[in-house]
């Protein structure tokens, strides 16, 4: 008993009609009637408004922000992507959690959720700010069939899911920034660290870290930020729903995913061109060992970004840090 | 008290000198006289053959050929691989606990070998036979500073070092198959499963797998191999010591990714290319979706097999089980 006994519960809360009786919820779970009522006491525990009418039944009222699996699940029409879901109040790191998940052999599809982050990762061993309550920290595991060189190809893919997902539940239009970062009006809102386990020849995992800033207060950003940051709340002045937005999210990371494994990298460049504003702007490229300066052209085939430097040669640049020179 | 206590026993019967007496090493490690004994009957039961002389002390006469972390720093001169040692009478597999070790943060350099393993690994899924007692199966641990784009170059120089151990343990003279076997006479003699973690920009840490049959006899070899396969004892008629081989092969490692380190991939491809004999063969290549057939030409700069086509055109095999057409 316990997740499983809650899951049930909230199914029949939900299969619609008014009350539910504790004796028809004892009958159907087959426990006994104060095991149902110790289950109604850690359901509102967790946030969930259960209305008791006396000698009728209970009825819920109202269900938490809370990024339960049930609650996930109870929306969502994916077929791999979610597949399991792992919720964590707390991680050190979803990535890590979805690392370790993948080496034990999880399946799939495998989606870790943790409320906070103590050591939430950002790209080349930054921290991301992970405080609890208020944003998405998620990480998916898949097991794609192809080579680790073209695993960064999966980058572009979560980028375009998260973009998708935020103008879904927020009405506003997001900018991908090359290569992990979503923005709204330049400010970084969301941030992608995708990390795999492979050989050679062959991936045996891809973990996909998205962090999405939902409903993040201005006093809650780290003082040290190297980019301005902003939350959909900000940019909205509404709350957004973190149940939604995490279905909005898998529900096009599935769809994303489906089309790569069919068709390739093609479709899933296109869709993230849709989404870059900075080809024909000039721009500075951090590459830790030297800098360079241009004129963002565009991308290629393989997602490199291709920059024209002022010699009138281009640069194709697989990784570094990329930032416009007129922002 | 436990292993510390008794690799301390092992450095004080080696500092040379006669016989230890039972009461010095109660003195020095500050025990009973009674836990010397036990650890004494301890070692004896892992196959150390240790004399009592009554009233005078013990001497080691014998250490048995067991891949104990004590026995491998016994005589082993590297800085960085074998900083740390575990040994596992018997593993899964030494990859899967060499990733595991390096998703908790273990050192570079942490060296981790099993007797034997139950599910040990060869390259895309197969499996790598795996009995106890014969052979040497281990996996090292680095965290190079390069990005996953250059991570197969360390194929290369496990394979060098792996030949190089072979070499100066049995005087025989191995050559390498592109990408990841070690052959004798044309029959595989090891193999090298390198694995890695890493994000798009960066690897967080390679492991570097080596399985090597030093004493496996002819029965012990599974029925349904892909490739004839041999053993240093069947090539050359005598017994390997496995301690021996272990050392050899940490202490070529350590060498090779020092020149790595310092001057990056050319040298250790010019030392690979000196045991690489496809060249100018007639060779088939399976890429998995489809077969190639043509002239192994060399190796190009960044390790991809080049293989001259009928029609007069060059492919550039990135990954792919490479056969001699004449063999």
């Amino acid at each position: 008993m316990g997740n499983g006994a809650r899951e049930e519960i909230l199914r029949l809360f939900r299969r619609g009609g008014d009350l539910v009786s504790g004796e028809e919820l004892s009958r159907i779970l087959g426990i006994s009637r104060t095991a149902v009522w110790k289950q109604i006491r850690l359901l509102r525990e967790q946030g969930y408004v259960i209305e008791a009418v006396p000698s009728r039944g209970y009825r819920l009222t109202s269900t938490p922000d809370l990024l339960l699996p049930a609650e996930i699940r109870a929306g969502l029409d994916t077929q791999i992507i979610g597949r399991e879901i792992v919720y964590l109040a707390e991680a050190d790191s979803t990535n890590l959690r979805a690392s370790l998940l993948g080496e034990a052999g999880s399946v799939e599809g495998t989606v870790v959720i943790a409320d906070q982050q103590s050591a939430g990762k950002g790209r080349l061993g930054r921290r991301w700010s992970s405080p609890p309550g208020v944003n998405l920290y998620t990480s998916v595991l898949l097991r794609p069939p192809i080579s680790p060189r073209s695993a960064p190809q999966l980058t572009f893919l979560s980028a375009v899911a998260t973009a998708w997902a935020i103008e879904e539940t927020s009405g506003l239009e997001p900018q991908v920034k090359w290569p992990n970062d979503i923005l709204l009006g330049g400010k970084k809102v969301a941030g992608l660290l995708n990390e795999m386990s492979a050989e050679t020849d062959r991936v045996h995992f891809v973990v996909l870290g998205i962090g999405v800033n939902l409903n993040m207060q201005a006093g809650q950003f780290p003082q040290d930020l190297r980019y301005p940051a902003t939350s959909l709340t900000l940019e909205t002045g509404r709350p957004i729903s973190r149940l939604r937005f995490a279905r909005s999210l898998l529900h096009h990371l599935e769809g994303l995913y489906r089309v790569y494994l069919e068709k390739g990298f093609t479709p899933i460049l296109l869709a993230w061109k849709n989404l870059f504003d900075l080809a024909g702007r000039q721009v500075e490229v951090d590459l830790q060992k030297r800098r360079l300066s241009g004129v963002a052209i565009g991308i290629d085939e393989d997602g490199a970004l291709l920059v024209r430097l002022v010699d009138g040669s281009t640069e194709r640049v697989l990784a570094g840090d990329v930032t416009p020179a007129d922002s």
